[in-house]
């Protein structure tokens, strides 16, 4: 569950402004701000079933995305190959094998 | 004129899983292959201003997704930094150097 809710919090920081205003302030309150369903459902004068719905409907869109764009999987082997960096840089690695890891991160790209 | 085919075929490539498959038919024949609308147009036995129209909607659609995501212009941002880095390496730069353009390219994440 809290792995789940890590996923969709980085997601929702990738792909959010491809979502509509309503999805955004169902998703925030939800996941970043952790409201119940029911909290929501008061504050927008909807149903707990409407706000579920909405939410599911926007996790299946957040998924869809990262499966077409894949902007959270490259930045997750990003951040691998920073921190290899920095460690070669900071531990003075040969320049050769530096420069192996920038490669690597072009390729990325 | 060949700026805007060079940006649009940028466009295309962070962006075309986000597309129809008729969309990425005819902007891969009009922007990659060269093709005409003419052409285009008898191949799929459908109108020029019907190839016309799906082409501009099809930039304008690349254009939005740009403007939202701004993956071109972060690869843009990253591909700079990214040649500095290697140049700083190659020349023997101080650590404390090659360490802030490391930082800058984490930053743009």
């Amino acid at each position: 569950m809290l792995e789940k809710t890590l996923r969709m919090n980085y997601l929702y920081d990738f792909y959010q402004s491809l979502l509509t205003t309503k999805q955004r302030q169902y998703m925030e309150l939800y996941f970043l701000d952790d409201w119940s369903l029911g909290e929501i459902a008061e504050e927008f004068e909807v149903s707990r079933q409407a706000v579920y719905d909405n939410i599911k409907r926007t996790e299946s869109m957040l998924e869809e995305y990262e499966g077409k764009l894949t902007l959270f999987s490259k930045f997750e082997e990003r951040s691998i190959l920073m921190k290899k960096l920095k460690t070669a840089i900071e531990k003075d690695a040969t320049k050769e094998s530096i420069l192996i890891i920038v490669d690597s991160l072009e390729r990325l790209d």
